[in-house]
C-alpha cells in the first residue's frame, strides 16, 4: 500500500494532513485526511472516523469542523474520508444525491455503480490498515461519527462492528433511510428495487436486531431543514428501545458545519469517555 | 440604506448571517458575513472588524476561522466584508493577487480601478454605519484584525484612526507592501508609479509617522510559504520602536487559516481587554 501526503498543515499542535492512494477496493485513486493530534509524552492516541454528507470531500470536516483543539487536548487522531469513489472513469449520477458525493458508505450490486461503489468495504477493510499504520503510538481503539449521510454511515458501521467501535455519534444522520426520499432514491439505484435488501443499510433495521449497541449519541438541529422529510427519528428511537441512545434536539440550530462547530467539543467529549 | 438578510446560521448560541447590500461608495451590489453573539442580560457588544486576504470572500472566516466561541464568550459581534469590489461591470485581472478579490483596502487613483476600487472609502464611511444598526446593544467600542493582505488592510485602517479603533491585530500580515512583489503589483495598478503615493497604504510608513498607536498584536507562522518575501517585519518592527507591539512568531505553522483557527482565542483575547 502506497500512499502520499500531499498537504500537511500545523494546527493546534498537531498536524492536519491530505493524503492520496490508490484503492483497490474502489478501483480509483482517493484522498483521505487525517488530524494527527501532538504527541505528548508518548501518549497512545485513539482514532476517531468521521463521514461527511451528502456533496461533501474529506476537506469539510477539517476545515469547517473546529475539532481540533479539542482531538488535541484528548490525543484523539481523527479520519475523514471522502464520501464516494471518485474521477472520470467512475459512474456518476446528475443529481447531487446520487453518485459521486453520494456513496452513502455501502456496497452496490447494481449496475453502473458496482464495479466501484463499495465504500463500505473501502472503509472497513482496506482504509484501515493503511490509516492504522500512520498513526504513532496506536491505541487500537476507534469510534465512529458522521453528519447526515455520514450519519446513517457511521450508525451502519458501528452498528455492524460493535467489537471495533466503542462509541457512535451522528449530527443529524439519515436514521431510516428506507423509508426517506434520499434513500430510497439511493438505494434503489445501489442495491435495486427489493427493500428486503436494503434492511442491512438502514440504521432502524440494524439496531433494532441487535442483542446489545454500543453508546450512542444523536445531536439533531430543530431549524434543519431536511429534518422532517429525511431525518425523522421516530422509527429509531422506537427501534432502539432498551439500547444506550442519548437523541439531544439543538433549538434553532440548523443542517450546516456551523451546527457541528457548535457542538463538536461536546461529541469528542462523549467518545473519550469510551475511548479512555 | 437597504440591507437584505441572505443567509442566517445559529452558532455557538449566536447568529452567523451573511448580508447584500448595494453599495454607493464601490458603485456595486456587495455581500458581507457578521456574527452576532448571544445576547445576554443586555451586556453590550463590541464590534470587531475582520480583513480578508487576497482570493478571499467574506466565507473564508465565518466557515474556517473557528472564532465564533471565543467572540460569543466575549460578547463581540465580528463582521467579515469582501476583499473588493465584486461583479461583471468591475474591472478586474487575470491574476489573483490584482482586481476582484485583491482590493487591497485603499482607494485607487488609476483607470480602470478607480470607479470601483475604493475599500477604504467603504470599510470607514459606508459599511460601518449599516453595522453598526444591526448590532443589538452596540457598545460603540470597535477593534480591527486581518489575516495578509487583510492584515495590512486593519493595520493600515487601524493605523489611521486611533480614535476609532481600540486595539489592532494580525495573521502574517503584508507589513511593508511598497517593498515586496504582491504591494509593489498592487499599488503601481492601483496608485500609480510613484512611490510617494504609496506611503500611506503602508503599515511601515504610517506606523512610523504615529505619535502613538494602539496596542498592536500579530502573529507569524514560521513555516508561511510567503514569509520571507512578502511579509518580511524587520521595516516595520523597527519603525515601530517604542510602540506597543507585540510580534509572535509560530513554530510550524503555516500562512493557512489552520494557523488562524489555532491562534484566534488569543487574538480575541487580547481584543477583549482594550474593548472591556
Amino acid at each position: 500500500m502506497t500512499v502520499h501526503v500531499i498537504e500537511t498543515h500545523k494546527a493546534f499542535g498537531g498536524e492536519q494532513r491530505k493524503y492520496r492512494h490508490h484503492s483497490e477496493t474502489l478501483d480509483c485513486d482517493m484522498v483521505f485526511s487525517l488530524f494527527l493530534p501532538k504527541q505528548t509524552d508518548n501518549k497512545p492516541t485513539s482514532l476517531i472516523w468521521w463521514l461527511s454528507g451528502l456533496t461533501c470531500t474529506d476537506d469539510n470536516f477539517s476545515q469547517k469542523g473546529a475539532f481540533q483543539k479539542y482531538a488535541s487536548q484528548h490525543q484523539l487522531a481523527v479520519v475523514m474520508p471522502d464520501t464516494s469513489p471518485r474521477g472520470t472513469a467512475v459512474a456518476d449520477d446528475a443529481g447531487w444525491d446520487l453518485g459521486q458525493g453520494a456513496g452513502f458508505y455501502l456496497n452496490a450490486t447494481q449496475e453502473p455503480w458496482a464495479k466501484n461503489y463499495r465504500m463500505y468495504d473501502y472503509l472497513t477493510q482496506e482504509l484501515p490498515q493503511l490509516v492504522y499504520s500512520l498513526i504513532p503510538n496506536f491505541s487500537e481503539k476507534e469510534s465512529i461519527m458522521g453528519h447526515s449521510m455520514g450519519g446513517h454511515g457511521a450508525l451502519v458501521i458501528g452498528l455492524k462492528h460493535p467489537e471495533r467501535f466503542r462509541s457512535i455519534s451522528a449530527f443529524a444522520p439519515i436514521l431510516n433511510p428506507s423509508q426517506v426520499p434520499w434513500g430510497q432514491k439511493a438505494f434503489t439505484a445501489y442495491l435495486g428495487p427489493d427493500e428486503k435488501d436494503w434492511a442491512e443499510w438502514d440504521a432502524t433495521s440494524l439496531i433494532a436486531k441487535c442483542d446489545s449497541a454500543q453508546p450512542i449519541h444523536i445531536s439533531q438541529g430543530t431549524a434543519d431543514a431536511f429534518y422532517e422529510v429525511q431525518l425523522n427519528e421516530d422509527a429509531f428511537l422506537q427501534a432502539a428501545e432498551g439500547k444506550k441512545v442519548s437523541y439531544e434536539k439543538l433549538e434553532g440550530y440548523d443542517h450546516s458545519y456551523f451546527t457541528i462547530a457548535s457542538f463538536i467539543e461536546e461529541h469528542l467529549q462523549f467518545h473519550k469517555e469510551f475511548l479512555g
